[in-house]
């Protein structure tokens, strides 16, 4: 069984990240191509470009091309030196001074902001360690006025959405399933995944916030389910139609996913600090026998 | 006394128009820059090309550079022509569809929006027959986590403020009184204004708001009355400074205009319409007066 365990010597800080992902090609680091990963290891880099460099981020949560984050997590682990590098001010200790430095470097623009970083509990892995995962999505339907002050995270939808419908089609896919109809196929993934919460409600300015909930996504999971949620809100599929599309477990061009700029990742859940290692331990088990 | 009434054959038309002020050098048409009304202008320019041009746009309230607006009006004058040349569609008179006519011109981005267009009601004047403007300003302070998804639209503030000190100063700023501490001065421009509102409350998000209203509001003033605010609520001032410098009525260095970002122009009240020509009668008179 593959244990990433962090170097003897090395102290494991927790990050808490937002980013608009408007101008960012995703999460992941891709050569010569903007990504909110490259951005901030590049800004590490300078941080510790006499320490042994940037050091690599690991990430709760990783997010496609235009999707943002109000609550993204990540762990690095840092040599001594690195966390020595880190001015002491303030009475912060080094690894509560991540995140503050790193917003003062340059490279870092306004589009993504450290809120904070301190050393991890004993057994922490951003990745591994998560139990749940929760994303917001904002449409602003036909019924209101459109407000150009959010556009970067609301998709403008140009009909009435009847939210009750809605909200039938999405209770219809709780609990566990395999949710294939609503995955991009990745070779050796499950697409069995447990969905804790899918519901739609407006908020006091008229728009449609969902808010999705489940231990894991597949790739495209929420983006299709809200491409449903359109469709059904719309009048052009039936709720029934949202529990066939579920049975069938296969794509579908029945309904479109659902544009990137709507969703934000809103909060990563993770057990009692006591749970973390174990709870590491069994998503790692599961991931090799899947 | 100056009557600015329309030629015989036109028809007024109202519009309402919402925009993200950050990349727009104001309200106000400047030769060779970027401005809401040169842009809606020269959309107004292609939709008319062939029937004498752009008319020119009247604003309820001119925005300086940076400053947001979801509820701005506006109107503008149309000839038999040029009402004629807005395709009828849907059962919609050609005053209904301009709205429609100019979000579908390519020069008009998606950083402003018309929300709606009609015929105006008898006497209507978007600037004078207008009794009350209302502002927002947004500010996150130290208390929450930063959100780069807002921070179009939203002031980020270093320092955790008191919002009851905030609302004690704001207290003491409404009713009729001599605002020129507040304003930026203007020739021959009274600084004399009724502020009917000044309350500041957090939002379920933790964002400070305030909402300000006034019959009018002299150059900068929203954004003077804001900065004392921020200096109130860090501490740097007391709520009875604030009075002290209303009642010194002279522009002061002891707090800082609070940055465009954060303020945006949310409504426009306006009279029933049988006092619609009246109401902008008074206003032109009080403004040859003045």
């Amino acid at each position: 069984m593959e244990q990433e365990q962090p170097e003897h010597e090395t102290t494991r800080v927790r990050l808490e990240i937002a980013y608009d992902g408007t101008n960012f090609l995703g999460w992941g680091i891709q050569p010569n191509l903007r990504t909110v990963q490259g951005t901030i290891e590049a800004a590490m880099g300078v941080l510790f470009t006499k320490y042994g460099g940037a050091p690599r981020l690991t990430v709760a949560g990783r997010t496609d091309a235009g999707v943002h984050a109000t609550g993204q997590v990540a762990h690095v682990d840092l040599t001594p030196d690195q966390l020595g590098a880190l001015n002491v001010r303030r009475g912060r200790s080094g690894a509560d001074s991540l995140a503050y430095r790193l917003n003062g470097i340059a490279g870092l623009s306004s589009d993504v902001v450290m809120l904070g970083s301190s050393v991890a509990a004993p057994g922490f892995d951003a990745r591994f360690s998560a139990t749940w995962r929760r994303y917001n999505y904002r449409v602003e339907d036909a019924s209101i006025a459109r407000n150009p002050l959010v556009r970067n995270h609301t998709l403008s939808y140009p009909a009435v959405l009847d939210i009750d419908a809605m909200n039938d089609a999405a209770g219809s896919l709780l609990g566990l399933h395999d949710f294939a109809t609503y995955c991009r196929p990745r070779e050796h993934a499950t697409t069995i995944r447990t969905l804790e919460h899918f519901r739609w409600t407006r908020d006091a300015a008229g728009v449609l916030n969902a808010e999705v909930r489940a231990d894991a996504f597949c790739h495209g999971m929420v983006r299709s389910m809200v491409g449903l949620s359109l469709f059904v809100g719309e009048g052009k599929l039936s709720p029934t139609d949202a529990v066939l599309l579920l049975d069938a477990r296969e794509r579908t061009s029945e309904f479109k996913v659902a544009p990137a700029r709507g969703l934000t990742l809103v909060e990563i859940g993770y057990p009692p600090d006591d749970e973390l290692a174990a709870r590491a331990a069994l998503t790692r088990q599961r991931r090799d026998q899947s």
